[in-house]
């Protein structure tokens, strides 16, 4: 049984196994829709949302409003499958990125698709995590405040199942950490793992081996907290390319041999290794396969988030499937209605969502198909339909003079950037062909 | 008495006046504290807003987590003031752009301000201010969609208190609202606005007087609208200064004029002539103080939003009173409080702020101030402290090496555009002093 198997057992053999999330999440059903959520049918205000589910609206009929953003059911489906089957034919555990859709549906889903834990970027997400049930959580950050500490103490100590594991990058987090943790007579250790920046110019992470061993010292000078392991984000590396990010993944994996030599691993039951967005994780799951002997067994612990939703333009482009394309593809999951709102000029055209509803860090919306106000038919844009850009409720699109899109007419946008699409959303209908068969609440 | 003090009286007047806003407003205090909102004290779960607003909990001190965004009550107290008087001094009456906060209880506190009603920009807004009580919405953009009137004529024709104003610009426009308001039902007519672009690439509204007068044709046409006027929005005039915003100002203002002289406003008590966003209101001001004779009352209405809470950059270089120092000055209400979680080189440091927290649109937030982790005194930042990107969740600090700053500070943010922040909070802490007297809740 390889580690990653053992990792899923290890999950679903829990008292309760994932019934927790599944019981937590379906309690969702009971929130009412209505002013709350925008793009909800315009007659489902009395309704709670598992009412709604169970009308299996049309979307083109059901009367959603516009803007709405929605997600394939089959695009999730497969992606969810496929980063499943990758992590396990690699030996690699799971802890998709939570922070890219901070959606519980969707952590329970991950979750049942056999990830070891849900990964977060900040206590606020833990706290999601934690109303909803998710056992074992990654935070990919550094943790300093005393409040937070405090909090996730005494989740540590009511709850023997809670597991935690949080980033540590400075001596002087660490003590933060430390002093908090012991004010607040916390007993059990919270588990830390070093860790190693992209290289100078990088994000957060120590710089240097030596820099991660200090705070390797520090950890194991500190009462509360317990070293297991070191971590990273192979996207941050400058000028990343395959080289420089498995030149990167080697320095993780020796900076894990070093620190398991100098005892520093001492406590730990199982090393982390831990690397992985959405970009690199061929590099990965290759640098990763085979690794010097550890004193203990190893996890090998991928965190990809945006895979779940992929997109239209941004992770099209970097997603490690291009490389290896017999391992897969996945598939994109949004699609953002709005609808044509002014065409004041020929060669204009305005829409109802701006940068509210759609996100624009990298790379704007693009037109992706049309529906017909007056048949209801689908078609493609005509050549040189592109969205100029948005204003805080506008979408500014330019377009040849005979383009025949008109006033009424609805346009289904491709967007780029899963993480910055999802945080404009609370409420979010999920189709299978055209009909609604989920609503997937986010919180952000 | 000024039309704009007439308006104040109208509101005031009218049975409950604004209690019932008031009252709806008020039973946000029921909802719980806990997972949904991000910043609120970690020990504060189990209570409901009501509870924690009444604990006048320390911003500092209150155990609240980072990123928070606060919101100054002497700032905006202050701001709403100065736009009380400013439009009352000149005449008009005052709309409020709603969608910069879409905080029904700054709604509240603007309309206890004087102000004639409530400006939003998308249909789902509407939703928002009807749930709350707000009477008087004026919907600044065009609305076709079908299930949005049904919904909309529903509660034009089920509540006689309820005003609604919106605009058109197209023929097809004026058709497709006449189709759906005829479908369903609708009995009172729904007032609407011909929307004048800004020019030429401009955003949305006609772009001539005589497309404008075909589109007035098509409402007298349309037997489920009523047309009361004309609008537009002087900020989107190409290469906006002094001289053409002025310049578009005259030709709204001819528009209307025309539109009355050729018999197309007949229908109207009084011709609601409608501009101004928080850029130009001194020129709008002074472009509608003499008008010429219409055959009825006019309302010159104004539409300002981002005033109500100002910024540090964007607004504070464009705001009108820079021109017009005399009659006062706004008051950036925002401080975006976040932590340092990491110092990894001299030169480098990390908040625990991102996109999803901070505005990045018109401009990145800068540090202004810096609370000692040790101390708990508050100091200015070093010179050449700046803001170089954000990424999702991290915000990246470029800083002189000698530059005290350490892991576990926190750092105030100034940031720049309110419509983009306001949207990234779903409730904010609001002080006087660093305590905690409200919490504002906001709907997008």
């Amino acid at each position: 049984m390889t580690v990653a198997q053992n990792a899923t057992h290890l999950v679903r053999a829990r008292p309760g196994g994932t019934m927790e999330i599944d019981e937590r999440v379906a309690e969702l059903d009971r929130e009412p829709v209505g002013h709350r959520f925008k793009g909800m049918p315009w007659d489902a205000a009395g309704l709670t949302v598992g009412e709604l589910t169970a009308q299996r609206r049309d979307l083109f009929g059901g009367g959603f409003g516009t803007p709405v953003l929605v997600l394939s059911e089959e695009a999730l489906d497969h992606n969810l499958e496929l980063l499943e089957r990758f992590t396990a034919d690699h030996g690699l555990s799971f802890a998709p990125h939570g922070k890219t859709s901070m959606a519980p549906q969707l952590f329970a889903r991950q979750l049942a698709h056999g990830a070891w834990g849900i990964t977060v970027a900040v206590p606020h997400q833990i706290r999601v995590c934690r109303e909803f049930g998710v056992r074992r959580i990654f935070l990919a950050n550094e943790l300093v405040d005393a409040a937070a500490l405090r909090w996730i103490g005494e989740q540590l100590d009511g709850d023997p199942s809670f597991e935690l594991t949080t980033y540590v990058d400075s001596v002087r987090g660490v003590e933060l950490m430390d002093a908090a943790l012991r004010a607040a007579g916390v007993r059990r250790p919270l588990d830390v793992v070093v860790e190693l920046g992209g290289g100078e110019g990088a994000r957060t992470g120590v710089r240097t081996e030596k820099e991660g061993t200090a705070v390797a010292e520090a950890v194991a000078a500190a009462g509360t907290l317990r070293l297991v392991g070191v971590a990273g984000y192979e996207g941050e590396v400058p000028a990343a390319s395959p080289e420089t990010v498995r030149a990167w993944l080697r320095r993780l994996v020796a900076l894990a041999s070093g620190l398991d030599a100098a005892g520093l691993l001492a406590d730990a039951e199982e090393i982390v290794v831990s690397a992985g967005g959405s970009a690199w994780f061929d590099a990965v799951a290759e640098e990763l396969a085979d690794l010097p002997e550890f004193s203990r067994p190893v996890r090998k612990l991928l965190r990809s988030g945006a895979y779940v939703t992929h997109d239209e333009d941004h992770y099209s482009k970097v997603t490690p499937f291009n490389r290896i394309p017999d391992e897969g593809a996945l598939e994109p999951a949004f699609r953002l209605w709005t609808q044509v709102v002014s065409r004041p000029e020929p060669e204009q055209a305005f829409l109802n969502a701006g940068k509210r509803d759609a996100p624009y860090d990298l790379g704007l919306p693009q037109v992706a198909v049309i529906r017909s106000a007056r048949t209801g038919e689908l078609r493609a844009p005509a050549h040189g339909v592109r969205v100029a850009r948005l204003s805080d409720q506008h979408t500014w699109l330019t377009l040849p003079h005979d383009e025949p899109l008109e006033v009424g007419d609805w346009v289904g946008l491709a967007v780029s950037h899963p993480c910055t699409t999802f945080d404009k959303w609370q409420l979010i209908p999920a189709t299978r062909g055209t009909e609604v068969t989920a609503y997937i609440r986010t919180f952000f």
